[in-house]
């Protein structure tokens, strides 16, 4: 199989037929000297010019924020079709009594705005959990951002997902099925409470290929979890994560049918965008100042090695250790040592890496000498690789998350006000 | 059943019959101007004057440091019986090749200085994971621990053991068992890589009570579960956990068996003594400047009430938010949604309380009006309680952690140099 992905510009407007707008409406009022607030626009509305085809997967905590509610049932209601998406940020719209109301209300509006039934809008929200969501700022932005639709706008909605994000999220990439060229692109939003549990954060991502709802469904949750599932940030698994992807069939491929070398394509077309922009999302972790990433080698199977790698990801202790750029590999052990999987400990291997170089730390379960001053000038990178051995299969996976600093904690020591 | 326990001075030396010494033998160079080293003392010696029961539990991680395997297959060996217990400081003996050679060597040191069979001797260590532990510094340290064996040195054992600790941790009680006085009294180390599972940090509790081996280790394994069990200081299990409890007898009590009321009273004792060593452990969590306790009431069963109530406590979004005194109750409820028990989300209550004050925050799973100039009030306090209400069942439990602070982060940047 060839595969020919490469990377372009253009997000969630990648894929042909896609308009995308985004504004500041006043969900809450900006202090200007907030450091925490990155981006001012707080809105965003996205559509496709046909009717598509819509998977989506969505947070595993008991507390769902009324977003999620809605577009699940909207989507049930459409048959997984989907026109449009509204998303704010700033406020969850969560444990909020008149949640769900607000959250079909805004549904109602974009509904109206563009002349769909109101099954076919989905909605998302990201912020601060538990205050009520001022629906007036939405009821006049809706018109506003309708006006404003546009195929080249895919920045303007990235950036109005952001909550404590430093950058914005967007990937795109470009292949070809059957002598067509397709696309597939996405945006997402960090920054923290990122610990996604069978979805994530909020991801939206847009396709043209011909595909049914059903083999998009199956192709974002396989990918969902060896990209997003595979991401922490701290521990916490938010209430309303949501990955949606939509195809519109724009690129008139043929229909791209299960078991056939045109999905695998797909697949990794895809699993290109939602990897490139986990590691985006952890490389701008709260706080952050290193992207992570934990490659698990030699497991029996891809379950095991995804537990293993999370475990030493998930590590306060390892995540301090690699903020002071120090090789403390115990902790690297400790957290393997407490990953819930079956393996033989005195089998496991550890190296430490970067751009800077590669070094064993520790063997058959067991350290090994190593230059500290070698050591000390790989940690010097801001882009860390742990790679852990278990000796026991030919399987892998790979985490990702980032290392726990001053700033995490003063971002989230008064993130409300 | 009338309770008659009563707090007492003398730590692990407070049942009748235990000495112990304590002293500063050069495992780690001190650096004058380290500010993470709290006390010079790093090894200790502790015996009984007669022959004692022993239980013990020991970390569920699969790296388990090498005293822990020596010990437990040292009271394998003995029938659970122990005489001696020793312990070090500054080096966990984890990871290491040579290990297992060098627990055993500290064990036979101790036997052959006080005439005993190696198997009545427990080792234990902590400290850095993964560096070769010098044994020629406990050589010379035994012969003077062990001239120094005294009845009051309860607090130079304690402080022996401390490692990132700023305070020692100490705690003893006294209470009547059919006219006799009985006593259990105890010792723990914290402060990270604290989170306790089926056993816990290094902890050491010394009764003189009459009572076999086996209800020794049922009521430890009983009381375990819902007091080190239920603390998470960063969710990191150690490699060198355990908790042992000794009984030498000298109370002269009729022997206690199971089904009385004798053995409840024990338990209590035991609940009472081990209850505080967890509440000092948290509360001298790494950088901490609060003790929290998340009290989850209304459970259907007590393992579900441990489970939302540990997920609040291990939750770093909570964690900031305490340092932060911002009552963001959404990451409560964020962190009750994800744990891993079945309840209605939809019935939740939660209160917000310390010494200042106590206010709802949350009724039905959604959020209540409160006054944020209460709650700030409430937040100044260095002990602040969450009182989770699952409204379906009778059954609650206590977890206990502390505030995720700059602290930490910088005292876990670079921990072993």
């Amino acid at each position: 199989m060839k595969l020919d992905i490469k990377y372009i510009d253009g997000g969630i407007c990648a894929a042909k037929g896609f308009k995308a707008s985004g504004m500041y409406c006043g969900i809450k009022k900006p202090a200007n000297d907030d450091p925490s607030i990155k981006h001012k626009n707080d809105i965003c509305l996205y559509t496709s010019d046909v009717l598509c085809n819509a998977a989506a997967v969505y947070t595993q905590n008991k507390v769902k924020g009324a977003p999620i509610l809605v577009t699940k049932a909207n989507l049930e209601k459409s048959g997984n079709k989907a026109m449009a998406v509204i998303a704010n940020s700033k406020n969850a719209n969560t444990c909020n009594a008149d949640g769900v109301e607000k959250a079909d209300r805004m549904c109602e509006l974009v509904a109206n705005e563009l002349n769909l039934p109101k099954e076919q809008v989905i909605v998302a929200s990201t912020g601060v959990i538990g205050q009520i969501l001022p629906i007036e700022p939405i009821e006049k932005a809706v018109p506003v951002l309708a006006k404003a639709l546009d195929y080249g706008k895919n920045e303007e909605a990235a950036t109005a997902i952001m909550t404590t994000d430093t950058v914005k999220k967007e990937y795109a990439v470009e292949f070809t099925l059957g002598g067509k060229t397709c696309h597939i692109g996405g945006m997402a939003k960090g920054s923290g409470m990122i610990h996604p549990n069978m979805a994530t954060t909020l991801n939206f991502i847009t396709s043209d290929c011909v595909i049914s709802a059903e083999l998009l469904q199956k192709a974002l949750s396989d990918i969902v979890k060896i990209t997003y599932n595979c991401l922490s940030i701290d521990g916490d698994t938010s209430t309303n994560d949501m990955v949606v992807l939509m195809s519109n069939g724009l690129a008139q491929n043929d229909e791209i049918k299960e078991h056939t070398e045109e999905f695998e394509i797909f697949k990794s077309a895809l699993f290109e965008v939602m990897g490139e922009l986990t590691k985006m999302l952890a490389k701008d972790g709260e706080g952050a100042t290193k992207l992570l990433a934990c490659c698990c080698y030699g497991a029996t199977d891809v379950d095991k090695a995804i537990t293993v790698a999370k475990s030493v990801i998930c590590s306060n202790l390892f995540k301090c250790a690699m903020f002071g750029k120090d090789a403390n590999w115990g902790r690297i052990l400790c957290a393997i040592g407490y990953a819930d999987a079956e393996f033989d400990i005195n089998k496991v291997g550890v190296e430490i890496g970067s751009e800077f170089g590669i070094i064993k730390v520790c063997e058959n379960g067991a350290g090994v000498d190593f230059s500290e001053d070698e050591a000390a000038e790989i940690l010097k990178s801001d882009e860390i690789t742990i790679n852990v051995y278990l000796n026991e299969g030919d399987r892998c996976a790979t985490a990702w998350g980032c290392d726990l600093t001053y700033d995490y904690v003063k971002i989230n020591g008064d993130y409300r006000t």
